[in-house]
């Protein structure tokens, strides 16, 4: 069975109570517990959390089990949580970056009372979280500085990705001519498809016994990272097409400046004159019609449909590389479970 | 010998080399790569470097060899440079935090051109550079989970006591009621006793051989912790009343409503008055009265007589503690070279 939300949900109070008992050896202040307690709150918590919830899944999977034996359950749990402290570190830190307004329905973190700048030291709070929980709960382990390297590695991948969006990006500074096929396609490897798709089952990998050096990891990462990438590329394309009712929010890549796939397609095939309008008004907050104007180069253009020929050979090439898994390394249930949470999603 | 400033500088070409050819297994382009070796150079190297620099002089002492050889000389002069990969992670970010216009003579990284908020990400990869250096120099050793684990714990530490310090300085809030000698005495501990002091030669202890769990850890704790406060006490006496043609700037602790040794121990000493003087002008940028008056203060109070007085104590008890240490564990001599050091310095 699935994990359900209220499942992963039920340990994440004895999580924060051993990182919090953990800080009295370092000398913490009720003052200062107190507060850690509630920037972990504030971020880790309230997400979907299908990162974290991903890697007892895939637990279950690889040890071909419906229920988990309690002890195995709680590890599995508490590498799901790191990989969620980890995403939080990111969050916290992006959008302060990004000046983002909100997040997950409320106020960015460093947008409430008090926080500010120092949003920015609580993002390495949050990143130091992980290791104190690995150090707590997997020190006896021989995989555990596997687990350390994994973290590192895909914590410094996702740093890499993040620098290129920064760069390539610049909110308050537009310029087309940085965007490219090529970079996005490295943004949304390196800042999204690692951390959400390719370590959850690295993690599930190790903790069931797949030695570091396996074929296995090779085998994920050739599916998981192009899996991971038609996620971010659909991301792209229900910001811009997607039914706000549905997904909850509306979309603002354009606005934003984002090197988003809808954008850098158009620009691989625009006319010179719709080159013009793209230059002219994307990137802009206001007024709305700049956003239109975009939206409709994208119409002539039939990014939509493009997308949809996209969508449809990123799926067949996915199950193609799925029906070519050597079981004996990881069974193919791992990889389908994640497509069947991606493929054609709406929200 | 008493490793150079030029000898230690040698080798950060071959780590920064180490490091962007490493990036290559992350994709990395050479826009990525030459941005990234700018902001290594820029921001890891120019400092004094007597962090990264005891590092190698320790081992010399626990190996009792006056030239160390090859190997043994790259990885202590390796770690000496992870510490200040480490240092440079937080001066970045607490720049950064502080808006802080000048660091080492030149301009802070965020004010450099095109990097702005961009330094934050910045700050992550100098983190991350730290964990690619101890893996692709110390994997094959039996203490490298030693090490890592060791510059977690210190950097948490570190930010723990950055965090303590935003809240109860912020720059733009003066409030002195939330100053006090127990929270300046964390601040110092946590901020920069343990990776300026503690981190240095526990890192070498590791290299020498020491297991993790040898008592010998605890005695270099006993003794640089004091000797890292006493040294930061140090640094704020001369911020406020050194002689800034000698230490090469002049200070502006007052000003910058930084909780300083100084203003902490004139708080606990202040008439009701003092106290409304203190109250009024600390932490007022211009005009350069408020300052004057703060200074007015400490010398009615004589806090420059406090702190000669609190000095040859300090030294007193780090003498007195080191002559008890047990040199099977550790030798004195890793101890006096550092209090001779810091010991009545001018600048």
């Amino acid at each position: 069975m699935a994990t359900t939300r209220a499942e992963f949900m039920e340990i994440f109070p004895q999580l924060t109570k051993v990182l919090l008992s953990d800080l009295t050896s370092f000398g913490a202040t009720p003052e200062m517990t107190e507060r850690i307690k509630q920037m972990f709150e504030y971020n880790v918590m309230g997400g979907k959390m299908n990162r974290g919830m991903s890697v007892v899944d895939t637990v279950k999977i690889m040890r071909n089990e419906t229920e988990l034996p309690k002890d195995i359950n709680e590890k599995a749990m508490v590498l799901g949580w790191a990989v969620e402290w980890l995403q939080s570190f990111f969050l916290v830190s992006d959008d302060f970056m990004d000046e983002s307004p909100t997040r997950r329905g409320q106020p960015t973190w460093y947008r409430c009372e008090g926080v500010g700048v120092m949003a920015i030291n609580d993002a390495f709070i949050l990143e130091s979280a992980i290791y104190r929980l690995l150090k707590k709960y997997f020190r006896e382990e021989p995989y555990y500085i596997d687990l350390v390297e994994l973290f590192h590695e895909t914590a410094y991948q996702t740093e890499l990705g993040q620098m290129v969006d920064l760069i390539t990006a610049p909110e308050n500074d537009v310029n087309l001519d940085r965007f490219s096929i090529q970079k996005h396609r490295y943004i949304v490897e390196y800042k999204t498809a690692y951390y959400s798709f390719y370590l959850p089952v690295a993690l599930a990998l190790l903790m069931t016994g797949t030695p570091a050096d396996s074929p296995a990891f090779k085998v994920a990462m050739d599916i998981l990272i192009p899996l991971g990438i038609y996620f971010q590329v659909q991301d792209d394309y229900l910001d811009c097409c997607g039914d706000p009712d549905f997904i909850g929010k509306i979309g603002t890549d354009i606005e934003d400046n984002k090197c988003s796939w809808m954008v850098v397609q158009a620009l691989d095939r625009a006319s010179p004159e719709q080159r013009k309008i793209l230059d002219e008004n994307y990137g802009r907050k206001k007024p709305a019609e700049h956003a239109l104007r975009v939206k409709q180069v994208y119409k002539e253009l039939d990014i939509e449909g493009l997308y949809k020929k996209y969508e449809d050979q990123a799926i067949a090439e996915i199950q193609d590389k799925i029906s070519k898994v050597d079981e004996s390394l990881v069974p193919k249930q791992v990889f389908t479970a994640f497509l069947n949470k991606v493929a054609k999603r709406t929200k």
